[in-house]
């Protein structure tokens, strides 16, 4: 058997080969009217994507630069937030906030659970936050947040409401402005199925009136990239060849149209949630996401060297648990240019490893009931 | 006459079509195996063209994200810092020390000059400073500084020593430890043939000793790059495909030879000097760098028209002059994969548009004195 190179990890995600060739033709440069137009075009795509009608500010960065613009430019040194953390990411906006001097609260769900918008809700009415981070899909347990409802209950509190899309977008559904997202947060390497590199940010009118000095910030100050983009331009060089491969995959989701690829993403998930059960393995995630599908390691197995031999030896790479869920799930992911194939791929290597680490279950129960919710 | 593509600019510079290449393979995850034995490499590669035996840290950003690096990590606010401020990369890290709240004093010379050494210590003995910034290759004027004179100025006066070296980096010789340069900073799209989107920061134990708390900094927090580095990887994803095209960037350096690369950029930059003169054009720069050419736009020319006209009709694209030289200056990269074949069709079309728009030359004497001045 070759082996593979099959990514099933929620970023970096698969690229097209169209995008890669795109990416692959000498570099223009980005003080030109072809790069000011393509600038331009991939402003208002994003837009689309977000499902809002703010600007969205693209930073040359992983997706925590976007994070960290999130909290820098909005609030000050000493004014309270709260962060929404039942994993991994959501802790990541609590230490950003903390290393800024915020006084920042924490509501904390276990990890696997999502939060509850009435809980949301009391939290807001025992203290006034300027701000209120949450996570769409938090990837380190596979849990799609209700960002519609929570969006309700922090805008009724006045706070400002920031929303990491990082692995969300595009694989769940996010309606940035009809849910009162006014940060919504993505990255490059995951729906958009690009290469890492870019970071994005939609800003509303409500979080640019609340711009603050008084808080150390320059390569993600939001002010200059409101300006620049008012010449289709970036503050600091961009990262080219990433943002010409994002007017290309624009073009290919605008071709299939957003509301096919959240169908896709749906189905795709629920084809590997009745392959995982079929196996006789237990879902992690109370609220499963559309984009990664967390699974409990079953007992007698040993998490790492399943995903360690996995990779070396049949060259499918799935992501591990993180932080105090290291070894203890596993993470397939469906999201950006992730095929039904390359799931029945992954889910047929997964079978064998399995039976071979004396995992007892009906061999080739988890590939046809993967297949069985395939259309026609 | 077919348009050309020709990037005689100092960042983007050309990409070679093997980098191009191995950037175009389909991508692969950053917390396996593989990619951490090329982070190793590189990171090891990259204190090679550095001349440090210092760690070298890479971000995902542009060079001002590893200039704020350089900053934010090593200095707290309240504290003073001298930048030596000779053209707009100067002013950027005034920009970035006062945005983070410290005492910064720059001591300036006119556009087009270089920093006197004893200047610079005769400042350093008048008030004690934590730090001191300067710049290599001042991009926005085409100077090369003194480093070496410098660094044992600043040295003396035990204050830390950081040098942007963005566009300088294997253009102008560069010895950071012997140097005494406590903090180089570098990109991806110059000397180092790749696009946008990684920066380069090399680390001495002494600025290491000086990493204080007291500064908001998350996603540029060298602690977290230098605690990443022990198991080959970064804080957060990082641009893989670079770090991808960087193996092989460096793989042609190293093929080259250091030395070699430092030669055919001083041997470029001669033989543009020439043609320059012979031209009957003057030199922007006192002390010119081996990187970028600057040149003074004859009197009765329009500058704009000239480099619209060049990069619109032509193809070729020069930068233009920034800040207050915009429309005073042009500039001619020699830097990275720009070849002399690509200068001499620059300055083939440069001679054709200057005859064009009335400035009075012998037409055809820029490029016999660029070509008298190639080896055999």
């Amino acid at each position: 058997m070759t082996k593979l190179n099959l990514l099933l990890t929620p970023g970096p995600t698969p690229i097209p080969p169209e995008i890669l060739q795109v990416m692959a033709r000498p570099i223009i440069h980005h003080r030109t009217h072809e790069y000011r137009a393509i600038f331009r075009e991939v402003s208002e795509g994003l837009k689309e994507v977000f499902r809002t009608q703010n600007e969205v500010y693209t930073f040359t960065s992983s997706g925590t630069g976007a994070m960290e613009a999130s909290v820098v430019n909005f609030v000050a040194p000493g004014e309270s937030v709260l962060v929404l953390d039942g994993g991994k990411f959501g802790e990541r906006f609590a230490d950003i906030a903390r290393a800024y001097g915020l006084d920042c609260d924490s509501l904390k769900v276990p990890y696997g659970e999502s939060f509850d918008a009435a809980e949301v809700k009391k939290k807001l009415s025992a203290k006034k936050y300027k701000a209120v981070y949450a996570t769409l899909l938090e990837t380190s347990t596979g849990v799609v947040n209700d960002i519609e409802a929570i969006g309700k209950a922090v805008a009724d509190s006045g706070a400002l409401f920031a929303v990491d899309a990082i692995s969300g977008l595009l694989a769940d559904r996010l309606e940035t402005d009809a849910w009162k997202v006014d940060l919504a947060i993505s990255g490059s390497q995951k729906g958009l199925m690009l290469p890492p590199g870019l970071a994005f940010l939609a800003v509303s009118a409500k979080a640019k009136a609340a711009v603050k000095p008084g808080i150390g910030r320059f390569y993600f100050d939001s002010k200059l990239y409101e300006k620049a983009l008012k010449d289709e331009d970036s503050p600091f060089t961009p990262a080219i060849t990433i943002v010409l491969g994002l007017k290309k995959a624009l073009e290919m989701i605008r071709a299939k149209g957003l509301e096919a690829v959240w169908r896709e993403n749906e189905r795709l998930a629920e084809m590997t949630r009745e392959a995982v059960r079929a196996m006789g393995l237990e879902m992690f995630a109370k609220k499963p996401s559309n984009g990664v599908t967390a699974v409990k390691v079953p007992a007698g197995i040993d998490g790492s060297k399943l995903l360690k031999v996995l990779q070396d030896e049949y060259g499918v790479v799935m992501a591990g648990g993180q932080g105090e869920m290291k070894g203890k799930i596993f993470r397939v992911a469906h999201m950006g240019h992730i095929t039904q194939d390359d799931l029945a791929q992954g889910f047929n290597c997964l079978e064998e490893l399995l039976q071979k680490m004396g995992y007892s279950f009906t061999r080739g129960a988890g590939l046809k009931a993967f297949q069985a919710g395939a259309r026609a």
